[in-house]
């Protein structure tokens, strides 16, 4: 039994309060954004492909990895460690497995790339895995896991991240958020899209907090003491930036509520997408802004459906289960039943319609970063 | 920097109060155990794979995983629906996957061809991905994961389950506790090791509390209506056995600390266990005294680390890892910095020198279970 939210206009993130923010059409914000990475040094197929990522970001309601992240990347490519113009290189192959070096270049045309690889080997060998090295923030890792799901496949992503989370049963910033991603093809849209940080929440709804001016639940955040730390969001957040306080793994605090499952998740996803690979890890995970290449790794994995049975039959079993789902008892304190990444896709539904909201603030940043690197385009930020 | 925790007579899960438990021998224990087994119609070999994987979950601490799971398994051969004797075939095998038929039999055999199938894959093709349906429960999955990393490669294994845990914003049971385990390999034991419910908390953790009359935590256990149901142990394991509550997934009641998260783990284990195997998936999967064949499904994938780098380079980078986490500030309230799979090490070695605690009703359960089916054996339960 689900309620009568109004799919037709929903967004998972909206603009509050309206006035702070302009509509953007999202071919407009996507056009000049790849005019902005150009503008900065790089291949229009690689600015085409981070603008992209970017833009989807946005449109699926997630803004902490949308085009608010231009300034960080571009910042990263003029002071030093992002190299705009990588030549990735393929270091292993053989089966169904492979190795790319992403020579220091962003993440989002190597994780397009390296997905790619991933869908022709599980085409031919049924599974695969492509590992990344030398890598930089990749931006949302269900963007790879839909790549697979378009061709008819099961996709599955992870990265690591520069360090924010405490691991169970210590009290400084270790782990990166290393979110896991997994994409399951289904006969109609909206495609079941599981993307979760191993964190208990993501970084960035402690920004949005912030600037809401709520208060950080208790159980979100660890103080180097040892203590929770909760309340307003803008201390608990300049706290964690400047490394005094961490966040907590996905299950909180010690081990009654899973606190070692969050944090031996994010550990596994590293040690599969950062020691495995050859990047960093850990501690050691850069940002795009910092003073040395970040090498960020990431880890594209896809599974062939048709190797275990057909299209059809699958289908048909993904859509009894979803149906099952949705016919659950409702919480009453629920809004609606939603399957992984439904919020996502009608959040862009709604905005593939009425634009994007952009931050007055963050449009104008935009605007900024084309004027400092010499891009003539502006958009209208009133 | 780690407490001063004797690991020399460490257990995870202490016998408490001691005098309601035996100390036994674990080879006397696999011993008496496999001959159940046989006595019950399984194969010799088949036996020895369950009293194997059964005794290890109970030198690992994980009890609710061990021969008090004897009758259970035995009275389904007996009475219904789990196959003695099963044909395993295997309904398709093609580069780097593989899909087997457990044909109604336990899952420990057919679990550990699959994971074979899958290591062999896997060092031929970096990668592998083998499924079974028509399982049933198979034990702790962490036992399969150990099988790859024996051989130096990751392992993983998850499985689905019956029905306990409630998806995100609904109420009643209809995901199983669905574990993941992920086994790496490290130069020298012990092997990291995690293995966890995608639940808050393991049943077994409630039944423990339950027999030491200790209270259910809020957080752990939803009612239909959908106020949280915490106190007595007994009480609430009650209410989850009767169907009127559920355990909630990690991450916990509603999406504030991730539930949908915990939950959406669990049905993704249980598409790709469940719905792409073939077998049963959530509300249909059945248990090992039901009035049908169970239909359980599993997963098995290994990662030929040898595919990516050197085992010795992969050695030096995981020790590396290991050491930082390890010198992290420690929490003061936690005893010790765990790598998964530590606690379970430390108490299997332990229990190898002093014997498995085994609770004297235990205990005369399986001496009943002998003198039912015929097996002339007995241990002592005093």
């Amino acid at each position: 039994m689900t309620s009568n939210l109004d799919l037709e206009l929903y967004e998972r993130e909206p603009p509050i309060p309206p006035g702070e923010y302009v509509r953007v059409g999202s071919d407009v914000l996507k056009g000049f954004t790849r005019k902005l990475f150009t503008g900065a040094g790089l291949s229009s197929e690689d600015a085409e492909v981070v603008a992209e990522v970017l833009v989807t970001a946005d449109l699926m309601g997630i803004s902490s990895h949308g085009v608010q992240r231009v300034r960080r990347y571009i910042d990263g490519v003029l002071k030093c460690c992002v190299n705009p113009r990588p030549r990735v290189r393929l270091l292993r192959d053989g089966g169904a497995v492979a190795l790319l070096d992403a020579d220091g270049g962003l993440g989002h045309p190597v994780g397009v790339k390296a997905m790619e690889v991933a869908i022709e080997k599980a085409k031919t060998f049924g599974v695969s895995l492509v590992l990344v090295r030398n890598s930089q923030h990749y931006g949302i890792a269900g963007y790879y896991a839909l790549k697979a799901v378009w061709k008819g496949l099961i996709g599955v992503s992870v990265t690591n991240s520069e360090k924010l989370v405490a691991y169970v049963n210590t009290t400084s910033r270790v782990l990166g958020t290393n979110p896991i991603a997994i994409g399951v093809p289904r006969p109609r849209p909206p495609p079941i899209l599981f993307d979760a940080a191993t964190a208990v929440v993501p970084v960035g709804k402690i920004e949005l907090y912030a600037k809401l001016g709520k208060a950080v639940r208790e159980g979100w955040v660890l103080g180097r003491d040892g203590s929770l730390l909760s309340g307003d969001a803008a201390e608990v957040l300049g706290e964690i930036k400047n490394g005094r306080a961490a966040i907590l793994p996905l299950g909180g605090l010690g081990e009654e509520f899973g606190g070692h499952k969050g944090s031996g998740l994010a550990f596994m996803v590293d040690v599969i997408a950062g020691v495995l690979s050859g990047a960093a890890w850990g501690m050691h995970v850069g940002y795009t802004t910092g003073e040395k290449p970040a090498n960020v790794g990431h880890a594209f994995a896809a599974i062939n459906v048709e190797s275990f049975m057909s299209m059809e039959e699958f289908h048909s079993r993904v859509e009894k289960y979803v149906e099952e789902i949705k016919s659950l008892p409702k919480h009453p304190r629920a809004d609606r039943i939603w399957l992984p990444g439904e919020k996502a896709w009608y959040t862009m539904q709604t905005r593939l319609k009425v634009g994007i909201p952009l931050h007055k603030n963050v449009c104008k940043e935009l605007n900024q970063v084309a004027s400092d690197i010499g891009v003539e385009d502006r958009i209208n930020c009133e």
